[in-house]
């Protein structure tokens, strides 16, 4: 493991973290990072990079364009400042400055010129079926330039000045060599095998998709930090899409990455869906998918994997299999409104980002909490009575019966949640009970 | 496997069990240790085994008091002889000699008082749910009293004399070192190898629970005994639930058991219920678990093994994982009469009885029954014709086929009877007519 | 594995069989075949397969009589020229000539002589349920003989007549010494592993069993045969059942059969039923099952594998256990016609014929074009902008994902169509691509 070098700490203050976890701060979050010009590289993002290390402990890289990246290439950076279309009445159908960063395809060259509408079609981008919304594009080769806007304006423009009036574009922007930036919070815990949440921190005025993980990436960041003691050593990582994740694990070749989450669309009102890990899905579960089942019993629709989605693509390529899941609400592409200027912070709701943090918490407490352990009466069941421990509550009871039926150094507190469909915390406590009357052996 | 030791032989005449499986003599065999008062130790638990050592050869293991058990240790053991409470006119809200054992809790100490009834009631159960029945209650730990009645005659006492009247309390009762007593009839095969056949001994005056297990077992081991031939050791095993069951494998350490049953409930109309065993759940189903399926294809509710339940709980503790199931009709907990006294000779049925007997009969020939084959014409389908063996119905043909597939060394017969999903003995016959006609060669 | 022997080339011009696939043309080879008289030896089958021998290069194989077969021996050659029931005024209640093949029990020995037709009965066969259906009856053991008529000839008969009239028997068969004949056609191919389709050609006058099988299964060799490359060597086996299939598995005691299937009753109406291989119900799924479930997805009820269908029972005895599976539309047994005359050309359709070919093809092509193969970038996403790859319809990129994901060495392209549920072709295609750009290595 390639060290996580050396944090930039922003405030980062415990205290004022307390709250974090509360829908309302992570709304908050999502609406103050939502403005911002982000792409996969660009003061944008570092705006964005440098909210989130206000709140938690951030280590900024800056990867230099051109450097080598696995199979790909750090890109050019690339800055916009002006981009609008004018009708020739000079009224502006779309307004970077007003409509905000969907207003651009992602990687436009400039242009201005003035040209009959007729002419522009094929650089304007709108959405006939949902009229009123801009549509997110993107165009990383850098060879040639758009706008987005809705369609109902375009239709309005052509209605009034017809398609041979003269139409004019302007996009100030630059490719240029620069870097591709991204964020990690390293948080060292007893071992230094690593729990890996990663959420994609580029795309730009997007609610859902993805300023919805990042707030609660960060206020889960916050949470585990002030946590007394960490089994593992957890890393939070907020970096571009594919090329971002692409560079950390150019920098991480051997990462020890014993359980991860790519979380995404962490705010819509839809119910959570978990996409289990490559190796879950080709071999036997994995420790991350059989806390999330646990942990989100009934509450979470289980698929298999897929390597159509997010940043899971890259972390479980076959090169490097990694045990990475994927959490997200409604995935991507499911929701009518993905990828438009309608994924905004009316689609993202203080409750669904705070009961996306409560689920994350609940697996990260199964990941932590699990430990396998060895009878030290295993002939027979022990006698709870002269322990103290025969007056426990029904549920309690079954868990140290099944805790210690399964304390055989094969099976872990993981295996008594999933056969007694007890909540785990139940399993965790009647562990710690049995192993204060010494009858349990810790065995990791 | 240690001596089963020398065996305290009854009448025990073969043609005198000639009838024990039909379904009134079962009954009648409930009706006359129904109203012994059994408990974890003492007389009526020794009457009942006497009961039983009248019907097969059984013998009697006492286990003195204080005797270190595994992780327990042999009880004291406890007598009572009177048990009643009495209202202002002398009228007795409950008696022991007239209610029946479950009139006192189990190991109360004892008492003789007279106070307002106010102050007795937290010594007074009762079931304010089911107001004419007496609850079963137990306090093992000795050093409290307690009497149970029916809530109404209970309420209707407050009624007619008040909180404050004085009521006349009286437990005669002894703890004394003694010691625990549990019976077992050994049954040899040709194979030291052993089944296991399980049923507690202890619980007072209760039908379902367990005289009705108590009668089967018995009956089947009549059954077994005379049996021409056994492939296996049969082992039944009547004890107090719990420390029975630990004090018999405190002196098995090493038991050969090949498989087993612990039999509970076995007379009320509820269809039957298997719970699998312990290594049968957690890993490949274990010869028990396969032959209760094929035995009762159709007509048993299989479960998942939970550590929660009778004495499977001991034989399949990590240590020693038995390959143990367990047989009941409605489980522990889930009929309305469960641990009352309305769990009585009206709730168990002579015809439950006797299908319980016959469903334990199904398993038995499946499990002595079973064999694996090496075809000695493995090459293509064996002509059949030239050895008489074409004219066979189509389901004997069917399972002559089934067989002669599987007999490559690896499957059994039970295989060929999961997968025709025909008739365990069909399947058999089949392969003795193979056998006869030279076709097989057996491997076990 | 045993030489193929030297072939006997009929016709086989690829040029006429480039329409073989058509439905009128299956169907018009079924009616060619229909009223050859065949069994399972003689000058009907041999006919048979000269039929097949004019359309696709066949090897014709005669083993001579009492030549000793795995458990079996080459049985007696039958022949019938005549075979009739006359009423007294001279009706033929049935004839051969006039009814088919039939009228007349398989392996009848001759008889001639009249009789009351009560004592004519137990060798008429009829009926009664489908009265106006001749049924199959065969009496391999060749000691008795029998006439097959439709019921409701015989009952108006006996209604004319009355039972105590005389009647005249004729049947003129021989038994004698000659040949068992199966045919097989080799194709070899980059391996010499083989892929074996088997169709039993003994039936006598059903259209359906199986007539049908042979008419795909001779049009599937004429497509095989003009590939322009074959990654194994496919043998097509046209052998009487049972005995024929046993036939060549004593000729051929180790072949290296890589995947196979048995196919039969493909022309009714029915939908595809597809029975597992042996190997592939006890075990692992074999290449034929997961090809099938592949090609055929949607439209194929899959079965466990049985012993007591057509010649996979052969393929699939323990001493062999080939991964052979078989294809049909409505199984042997379970549609009404089966083993009557009504299964006739009327019950098999050209449009059933042509896509069970189309199935067959299908399956075919998965096995011809699985392959394993290792990612040359497997760190990561490979970058398919780069490599011209980005342009590609969302399914083919879908396909070029996943692809490239189980590009592990471990995987084959079975393994991507089945987890992304895409077509196997659609799989194949990005495969195809991805090796062009050099991202993948084949492994096989």
């Amino acid at each position: 493991m390639p060290s996580p070098g050396p944090l930039t700490i922003a405030t980062a203050d415990p205290a004022a973290l307390a709250d974090t976890g509360r829908g309302e701060d992570l709304h908050a979050f999502v609406r103050a990072i939502l403005p911002l010009h982000r792409s996969i590289t660009g003061d944008g993002l570092r705006a964005t990079l440098h909210e989130i290390g206000e709140r938690v402990p951030l280590a900024i890289r800056e990867v230099p364009t051109g450097t080598r990246l696995l199979d790909w290439t750090a890109p050019m950076e690339w800055a916009v400042h002006e981009a609008w279309l004018a009708a020739p009445d000079g009224t502006r159908l779309v307004d970077l400055r007003r409509d905000g960063s969907l207003a651009v395809v992602q990687y436009s060259r400039p242009v201005r010129l003035t040209a009959p509408l007729r002419d522009l079609r094929r650089h304007l981008h709108t959405l006939p079926e949902r009229p009123a919304a801009i549509p997110y594009r993107t165009a990383y080769a850098g060879d040639t330039w758009g706008l987005c806007l809705p369609d109902e304006r375009l239709r309005d423009a052509k209605e009034r000045f017809g398609e041979d009036a003269s139409f004019e574009v302007v996009i100030e922007s630059r490719l240029f060599d620069g870097a591709l930036t991204y964020g990690e919070c390293v948080l060292p815990g007893d071992s230094t095998d690593e729990i890996l949440i990663s959420a994609h921190a580029c795309h730009p005025a997007l609610a859902n998709d993805n300023c919805s993980a990042l707030a609660v990436a960060t206020a889960l960041a916050g949470e585990v930090m002030v946590r007394r003691r960490r089994r593992f050593t957890w890393r939070f990582l907020f970096a571009p899409a594919t090329v971002g994740a692409v560079a950390w694990l150019a920098a991480n070749r051997n990462p020890t990455v014993r359980a991860g989450l790519v979380l995404a669309n962490l705010g819509d009102p839809g119910g959570l869906v978990y996409q289990r890990s490559r190796r879950g899905t080709l071999g036997q579960p994995a420790l991350i998918d059989r806390a999330v089942s646990i942990a989100l019993r009934g509450r979470v629709d289980v698929r298999p994997f897929e390597p159509t989605g997010y940043d899971e693509r890259q972390f479980c390529s076959p090169g490097f299999d990694l045990p990475v899941g994927r959490l997200t609400r409604t995935p991507h592409g499911e929701y009518a409104e993905y990828h438009t200027s309608d994924d905004d912070l009316s689609l993202v709701t203080p409750a669904a980002l705070a009961a996306s943090l409560d689920a994350i918490r609940d697996i990260a407490d199964v990941i932590e909490g699990d430990r396998r352990y060895r009878s030290l009466a295993p002939f027979g069941e022990p006698h709870l009575r002269p322990r103290g421990l025969s007056d426990a509550a029904p549920d309690d009871r079954a868990a140290m019966l099944w805790v210690l039926n399964l304390a055989d150094g094969h099976h872990s507190l993981i295996d008594s949640a999933e056969r007694s469909e007890l909540p785990f915390h139940t399993i965790r406590r009647a562990a710690e009970r049995l192993l204060e009357a010494g009858l349990l052996e810790p065995l990791d």
